[in-house]
């Protein structure tokens, strides 16, 4: 297919297709007389994978580049897949050093769910830093606090891990874990803030909160 | 305190409480004869709290000052100030449509919690986006799925609103809201990280992802 075809099949501008391929994002299509360039069902797929990292992940060109080296490397195990998708998601994020104390409650945490993790896995940062922020505005969480998060967290992990099991091909798999790893800290982020104006609502009945989205559904003519 | 005095409280260096006070994110001090300037607690408390805000939440500036503008507001409600924090951390996120059932399929799931939600909570299209993006690799979620999601979401909204009933004033109840909606993001996503690894360790137990923590420190003489 033409790059005309790529972008609408895609649904990123031509500039964009072009940028991509710039940047090596994209492989090249192929070479065909004079300055056209073919292009297949694996560049349709790839496009909509580097779009999701992009824009729903939020991650830097350079981010990207980085997990797609791994998820196209032949070599690479899931949990090395794994891995590069996790480091690329904190960069830019938990920059400075966190507190031995929220580093310590953090390994407390993932030991009593009995996680068997590695020092180096960047959650342990990101979730101190979390905890360092909390201290800053005088909060302490409770343990029953960070004890919701965490088995929240172990079931999400669970179903994320469930779901690749499922695929067909390796590279399906490799795919997924890398989007869901990505866009997966979106998925949860957007259900929360609609538990949350649930939970606000259950919790200060009287607040402009209460205002159901069923309700006002059924009050229409 | 001087400025450099509330550099060393806040952690945050002189130039970056300059570019704060001249952003309008952190008040004005009062000002002592000549080019002195006195700073008290409530500067400290800021700027750590703007600090949260800019640096694990990923906020931009313009994002930040909304969230501090209602949160500054006299008769803003916790309902609002909520909203206000939801908007500010969607912001730069799920930009562009959405699939009207992607959406759909997320406001069945919030149905099937129980949740009461109004149409603009920015929750519906950072997660329906997530959908579309899952469509776009070929993967279609299936119910069970989206349910351990939906049912983690419930529950770390339910430990954050608890959190924030414990709270003794109004002003550190919204402050928590605030720092709580951006930097929770933060929590699940860094604690999901390490359940990842437990679940991928579980699951292909001859991979590499199962060199536990603490057995590492065991091993150490």
């Amino acid at each position: 297919m033409r790059i005309s075809e790529l972008s609408r099949r895609s649904g990123a501008p031509v500039s964009t297709l072009k940028y991509y391929l710039r940047e090596g994002l994209v492989h090249e299509g192929d070479r065909l007389s004079g300055n056209q360039t073919d292009y297949d069902e694996s560049h349709v797929q790839r496009v909509r994978l580097v779009r999701a990292l992009l824009e729903t992940g939020g991650l830097s060109i350079a981010a990207a580049k980085r997990v797609l080296t791994t998820l196209d490397a032949e070599d690479s195990s899931i949990a090395h897949t794994f891995a590069a998708a996790q480091h690329a998601m904190t960069d830019g994020r938990a920059h400075g050093d966190v507190s031995e104390t929220s580093r310590a409650r953090v390994a407390a945490l993932a030991d009593a769910q009995g996680w068997r993790t590695s020092p180096d896995n960047p959650g342990f940062g990101v979730a101190a830093r979390v905890l360092d922020d909390f201290s800053a505005i005088g909060f302490e969480p409770s343990d029953s606090y960070l004890g919701a998060y965490a088995s929240a967290a172990d079931q999400i992990a669970r179903a994320d891990l469930s779901a690749l099991i499922g695929r067909e091909s390796p590279e399906l798999t490799a795919e997924l874990m890398v989007v869901g790893t990505v866009v997966g800290d979106a998925l949860i982020a957007g259900l929360r803030r609609l538990a949350h104006q649930e939970a606000t609502a259950e919790l200060f009945p009287t607040s402009d909160a209460a205002s159901p989205h069923t309700t006002q559904r059924k009050d229409l003519p």
